[in-house]
């Protein structure tokens, strides 16, 4: 692999990418830092954080550590706001760091955390699922709930560096894995480079562990670098990343809702399959691409049917979602692969598609 | 005056202030604007507010205000959050434009929920309170207190534009245009314009209705201006505007352990004074420029002397404050006017100061 690292420009700091061993961490830790303060997921080996510390260690760094339980729960506002009393006991100032070592909702909250601690203090990521290191942890988007709405409040705020190592992927359960795979699919749909199509060659492989190559892995992330490159504040085309995720939080909101759980790449999977259904509908899809999505999704174990739901208030749901300009719910439509576009969608096709998929796949 | 509005240049996005009448509202809020979301002081005169429902109307934007009682409250979790859920409720979207007509706390607060907002939706300032003309809607910063600290997160989030109205100023109570001075005159002891000279050759006239003239309401915003636009995000050239806020925000904070309210154009100005003496004793400060800095304060009626209070206190709060580095405090200390340094200083001096401010002053 090139050890050349991944770059997202911004004009307030750029965001490296390595894909490298974290026993390099002290490669990555600039100069000139005060104190190092990591949150990791307390489902991680104790010993992956082990160079961190030593980094820091050999350094004089003042460092501390914060095991928190992943989940949505951090998202809550009593989980960031726990997250805010961390900083303050350790003291973290503007020249500290912070490290975060987990999964998405750790990256959402404690980079939502660091975004208005001291009005921006920068953060390393270090991924630990699949779903963080294609997707997640790349791009600088946070979120967290407010108010019983799920990712209400956030900011855009860029890691200085992301670490991934891909060995940390074996440390997680198998079916932590299978939900990653939902965006890294994603990304081979929105590419027009060669990724779907070994995706689709490497099904067989790929289903028996779940990890990706590192070739597969730096491409499903070059694809989400390129996105954020041509737009970092999603004013337009990083809008395309959204494939799938109209609908998947809305079907997250409905199971929270029921008091059940739907895990986010589960989602994002019906949600793909749904958003192709709907271009199919619209006129703009080819029929071919809706099967060939679920044979892809169903290869990793992914849902392609959303079972029975309330669709009257999964079309509420839908409709307190952040992604609509003017009162307009915007939907990703797939055309081909590596093409898709955006456009609003009349009420009646969405709930024509629902209807139909709740039967159908 | 010139018509000619002064600008805050960003990579994000450049602020214009605008020294003109509300009445001119229409040629400020941009075209394609889908909704207006108002958020207004309740002591400001409804009348005031009728240029922007007015603009709203005679473009076809639906507009929605909603009234705040301004203070330290709105910046509590309650408050923020408060405000967060109006703009829910009114479903603000990412082309909509939140408006805050109102001082300081209104800017913080309402300044805060719309940078999380959509992470990030634009807004228009139009303060109406001297601090807020000179100080607190220039230049972005946002805060709101969590887990009991004053301002402890926050973001900076620049507004699109803020309109200056000076006839805003005469609708306040006295006790409120007061407080602005304490902003006004930091900025003419940070400037080597002769903005210094003028507030004290018109000390007289102006302590009679403390309402500024529009030249010396331009000169101290330029001030501000030109210093945020130096250093937007305060890695540097910015910290001099703490001037005075170090132990202003402590003393802040220790009223209201106290159960009562410093109010902070009063604490800056003691810090002011406090900041004086301190640069003296550290040798860097002459002796004149303490009890010319005190006689203009005094003018204007605001208070030099920081009365009983708990000085171990003060120093405990102190050192819970932002502005440190590296766990070190700093202060921003007057050598001349227009001269300032910003450094480390020993406790046992800061001690030393603080006992002698409370018998001297």
């Amino acid at each position: 692999m090139s050890l050349n690292p991944l770059l997202i420009q911004s004009s307030t700091g750029d965001c490296k990418i390595h894909m490298q061993s974290l026993h390099d961490f002290d490669l990555w830790l600039p100069n000139g830092v005060t104190s190092v303060l990591v949150f990791r997921d307390n489902k991680i080996p104790e010993h992956c954080s082990t160079p961190l510390q030593a980094t820091c260690e050999e350094r004089g760094i003042p460092f501390k550590m914060e095991n928190l339980q992943g989940g949505e729960g951090l998202k809550d506002p009593k989980g960031w706001q726990n997250i805010i009393e961390v900083m303050g006991q350790a003291s973290l100032d503007r020249a500290g760091r912070v490290v975060v070592m987990g999964g998405g909702s750790l990256g959402d909250a404690v980079g939502f955390a660091a975004s208005v601690w001291h009005r921006g203090t920068p953060w390393l990521a270090i991924p630990t699922t699949l779903l963080a290191m294609v997707d997640a942890h790349i791009g600088g988007k946070t979120a967290v709930h407010q108010g019983g709405v799920k990712n209400r409040i956030g900011s855009f705020h860029l890691p200085e560096q992301v670490i991934v190592d891909r060995s940390l992927l074996a440390t997680l359960p198998l079916e932590e894995r299978r939900q990653g795979w939902a965006e890294l699919i994603k990304a081979a749909w929105l590419s027009d480079t060669p990724l779907l199509h070994q995706l689709e060659n490497d099904a067989d492989a790929i289903s028996e562990d779940l990890i990706p190559s590192p070739e597969v892995l730096r491409s499903a992330m070059s694809v989400k670098v390129s996105i954020v490159n041509e737009d970092l504040h999603e004013s337009g085309r990083r809008e395309i990343l959204n494939l799938g995720h109209t609908l998947a939080h809305a079907l997250e909101m409905e199971a929270i809702r029921n008091g059940s759980f739907l895990p986010h790449g589960s989602a994002v999977s019906i949600g793909m399959v749904f958003s192709a259904r709907l271009a199919k509908e619209c006129g703009v899809g080819s029929d071919e691409h809706v099967p060939r999505l679920i044979q892809l999704l169903q290869k990793v174990g992914l849902p392609t049917n959303m079972g029975p739901l309330d669709i009257d208030q999964v079309l509420k749901a839908l409709h307190s979602d952040k992604k609509t300009r003017g009162g307009q719910l915007r939907w990703v439509l797939p055309v081909n692969p590596g093409n898709v576009i955006v456009d609003t969608v009349e009420s009646s096709r969405v709930r024509r598609v629902l209807e139909n998929l709740e039967r159908d796949s």
